[in-house]
């Protein structure tokens, strides 16, 4: 299956990508990969539609210290949509005047809103006309630029519309704050400093912390399955929504 | 100044492009570059604010050999709009489907045109208000999806209300078609197979064709200052639109 990485930090956080084990297991994760950066506005975004074994953008990124306080990861699995880079995660928009970036793991059956506003897709695949639909709808729904609070409630009434359609475990980004929801499968933890030697591991996917210098310091991960043992990760209850704001999840979003 | 280049092909085109120059002058593009490379309707877009003489990305780049029909690169030299990611050319949006790609060399003053459509510039250059402003009026303007003649009529219409601003020298791509309009500084080179030992090379930048194998392969080259020697480069005239499909610039567009 699709695999979803996403970190949500309140300073800039030096983040490093492993993709050592999905290198040796390219068959598994063969459909393309992808991730997106954020610094403040800005955002560095990198997709390939092969695997990462063979990726010179897998390479890049491994190697590169990124500081980024929200990043969205996909690994592809394909289910609908050909392979293709036009159908390879993280999708990007623009909207108010900032990015906004999605990733989707799951399958949505007979999906085909009516898209009349200013989204359209470019490729084929059911998650980014899910994209689409859902950026328009957020366009309708406020008139001048919401704040992150009266966003997640938009998208609280959104999200679990697009999950009557099938699995759908979603992580969303402004670079203001990360938004992730449920169906299935989805974990989040919450780490504080000092994370100095804390290496978060896994067979396909890892994410390092550099050596942060603040108290106050904090990050939040989620991911598809928890990428350590013996840390607090919480499970997602069925449409569940959080919110991550700052490195730290929001109450009532 | 800040250099341009695009490429327009008809077939997807190995090419190589070379800082190696733009490394030992890194103090003169010190704002950033950016490369956007169109696979069909896919598009990898890789933008660093750093001079490339530090940029892993350029590093990427340099190294890959990605096919594509349609690139636009950006060496960047700031006049409005502080450095930042956000700053980066080529931008990127999406209309009817297509991920559109704009960049900019000039300095347009005082443009500040109501934007009221669903394009807004993320960051705080001129270029990008331009380009939301074009992406604004060509949605306007067409009920449909339209033609690349279409699109070349309208912006026949629209580039030179820009370049009432200023300096505007602009290459524009959807994985189409390649516009390239001038009021100071374009050249063109249209080029056919055998490309074999071909090398355009310029101290800043150069791009460099694989060996293609069909006698029908085409391939035109836009650029700020002609890369070679000895080739037919052609000037654009003041505000002299070109639009380049399948390798080839199109007569009336």
């Amino acid at each position: 299956m699709c695999q979803l990485l996403g970190m949500n930090a309140n300073t800039p956080t030096d983040v490093m990508f492993s993709f050592t084990g999905l290198a040796c297991r390219a068959e598994e994760h063969k459909d393309g990969f992808g991730i997106a950066f954020f610094e403040d506005k800005g955002l560095r975004h990198f997709i390939d539609n092969h695997g990462a074994r063979h990726s010179p953008v897998a390479d890049l990124v491994k190697r590169y210290p990124i500081k980024s306080d929200n990043v969205i990861a996909h690994i592809r699995k394909a289910t609908q949509g050909h392979v293709a880079l036009e159908n390879t995660h993280p999708f990007v928009r623009e909207l108010w005047g900032r990015y906004w970036v999605f990733a989707h793991n799951g399958n949505l059956e007979g999906f085909a809103p009516r898209l009349h506003g200013a989204f359209r897709p470019v490729g084929d695949t059911d998650s980014e006309r899910a994209f689409c639909w859902l950026m328009q709808e957020l366009a309708k729904s406020h008139a001048g630029v919401p704040t992150v609070a009266e966003l997640s409630r938009t998208l609280a009434e959104l999200l679990p519309v697009l999950a009557g359609y099938g699995t759908f475990n979603l992580l969303l980004s402004n670079g203001q704050a990360l938004w992730a929801f449920a169906t299935t499968k989805l974990w989040s933890l919450q780490r504080q400093h000092p994370f100095g030697a804390a290496t978060l591991a896994d067979e396909d996917l890892s994410v390092d912390f550099a050596a942060l210098t603040s108290a106050d310091d904090r990050v939040s991960i989620v991911a598809t399955e928890p990428l350590t043992t013996g840390e607090p990760w919480v499970p997602f209850a069925c449409k569940e929504l959080r919110v991550f704001v700052q490195g730290a999840a929001q109450h009532n979003p």
